[in-house]
């Protein structure tokens, strides 16, 4: 019994050694920009495959849609993360007024996670006209909040 | 009727303007890096976070234990969108093996999906003492896979 708990403990000391060289190199507001810049990318990827399917280049395949829109949907929720207190970072393309305009920020970020939230509902209809208006919404909320907030 | 049906289509249309010249500049291997290096970041985040209540230097909160928990599991799972066919990059941090051993790296992902829903089970219990061995399982796995199929 006495083995049985020192092991694991032993063991999380030495992974805790591991995980606090490898990866603590970064400040708390370089690690906020990663993360944000890093949702960025995988929304673009998911977005990217949708517009595919839109545009008419890729075969509308239902269960795939779903799939792509509902990892955007979650994307407009945790992508909060990387703006927190502290997170703004003199090498990133976040504007000053994300936290100078925080109520307006927060405005447009609900905006992207109210219609990409829509758009997981469309595509569980599974009917590409119903899907495709609502693309564009959640297009425009990109569009909207980048223009005011982030430099291209 | 016809206004109505007339209206999304013509919005979905300029809209995709938008997204395919503002979003499309990357090759498939380039937005496959960008979006597995996106997922390392936010996972690293995630991970960061509760690795600091781990060692003690941040005080345990169950419940955004349980969020980082489960955002490192669901990035667990879908971090393989960044790893199919056609993805390999030459400026990725992928060793090539990624590709040309795909059965050992889908074996070491499967092992951090593992552990990773583990860990949200472990989170699931409020316990940090049931959390610490886990938390350095998932480590374990991050470690083991980066070693042999990542350049750090």
């Amino acid at each position: 019994m006495l083995k049985k708990m020192i092991l694991p403990f032993t063991l999380a000391l030495s992974l805790l050694g591991i995980s606090t060289a490898a990866y603590s190199e970064d400040s708390p507001a370089e690690a906020a920009a990663k993360y944000r810049q890093g949702a960025f990318q995988m929304t673009k990827f998911h977005f990217g495959q949708m517009g595919a399917v839109v545009k008419g280049a890729k075969e509308f395949n239902a269960d795939e849609f779903k799939k792509n829109a509902e990892i955007v949907a979650m994307m407009s929720q945790i992508v909060a993360n990387g703006f927190g207190e502290g997170s703004s970072a003199d090498d990133s393309n976040a504007k000053p007024n994300v936290w100078t305009d925080a109520a307006g920020f927060k405005s447009k970020l609900e905006s992207f996670q109210v219609e990409a939230a829509a758009l997981v509902k469309a595509a569980e209809s599974g009917d590409l006209e119903q899907i495709k208006p609502q693309f564009g919404k959640v297009a425009e909320t990109c569009k909207a909040c980048h223009k005011e907030y982030r430099n291209d």
